[in-house]
């Protein structure tokens, strides 16, 4: 019985190996080559660490680390989606799901829901802990498209009021890096790498 | 203040991008493509997290997870040590001292001797957090190289004893994972591709 759970983690662990394959659209900072999921999954789990006491509110760090290592696992089923997908953005709710079901349900039955349950809560963004993972995954592309000339905004003809829409949420978890995104936003449009329309 | 303080946090989190470009020996699941510190970084911390009902003592997961998320981040200064590398083994010390101080010194100072002190309580291998997360950082690259006919110790021409003595370090951090780790090994001798001289 023990083998046979341990067993289950193990494969769970082989099998999200598959999320160094994923590649986002956005690139590392001030470099022409594509992140992937689990680089930016780490680099979030470690901005989240270093920047907890900007939190908007108390919050439980733990478990905000362990929704940034998991929020993308998904996407080894689903696919990474471009956050100004204007087609995907929707219809891609239910897929996440049963990739969420088929993922951590290789985990024994407790720890799997236990992960789901992280899963959609990060998901839902109701949580201080959500809000603050999800400014986290907001500010992380931001510097990496100011620090790349514009990066996907400038690739994607994405303009400024499409950008600040997605980017306030950001606020939700900390209005104090809000402040310093808004600012690199702004100098992002006076850099000309960001257009207002 | 407030602002130079988070202004710190940012460089910070700027440099430790440079992780994603750090190549280990050790490559994917099943793969030919090296993996990188970050991709490594972030399976380990996810292992510790699922795996952390083994531990052999009760541990606080939270300086786990941290250990593990900034274990490697000297390498970007100091380079990637393979742990067969005989040579190379015990002179990178004071390179990797000397970059933990670059690296996590761009943080405000408080939170620089945080991150320094966690990365010597890993590195020193004595408290019981740091023992279950070497016991981690042993035993991805051999999953690894157990599917892929060896990997590493076939590349390398490591034999089992040499791979024996660097792998029960596991057995400090976890008995349970050590007894699958141990199987592990045997079957990789019987199937011939980890050679008993």
């Amino acid at each position: 019985m023990q083998n046979n759970h341990l067993f289950k983690q193990i494969d769970f662990i082989k099998e999200i190996d598959k999320l160094k394959y994923i590649q986002r659209k956005t690139k590392l900072f001030n470099s022409n080559r594509h992140e992937n999921d689990a680089e930016h999954s780490w680099h979030l789990a470690l901005m989240a660490l270093v920047l907890v006491e900007y939190s908007n509110k108390p919050i439980d760090i733990l478990k905000v680390v362990k929704m940034l290592l998991i929020h993308d696992i998904v996407e080894i089923d689903a696919g990474d989606t471009f956050i100004y997908d204007t087609q995907k953005n929707h219809t891609n709710t239910e897929q996440e799901l049963l990739a969420a079901k088929r993922i951590f349900g290789l985990l024994p039955e407790k720890q799997a829901q236990e992960f789901i349950e992280i899963w959609k809560e990060f998901e839902d963004g109701i949580t201080d802990e959500a809000k603050f993972a999800k400014s986290m995954d907001r500010f992380e592309p931001l510097l990496q498209n100011a620090s790349n000339n514009g990066g996907t905004w400038a690739e994607f003809n994405v303009d400024y009021q499409k950008v600040y829409d997605k980017k306030k949420a950001i606020k939700a978890g900390s209005s104090t890096i809000w402040d310093y995104a808004e600012n690199l936003l702004n100098e992002s449009v006076e850099k000309g790498v960001l257009k207002k329309l």
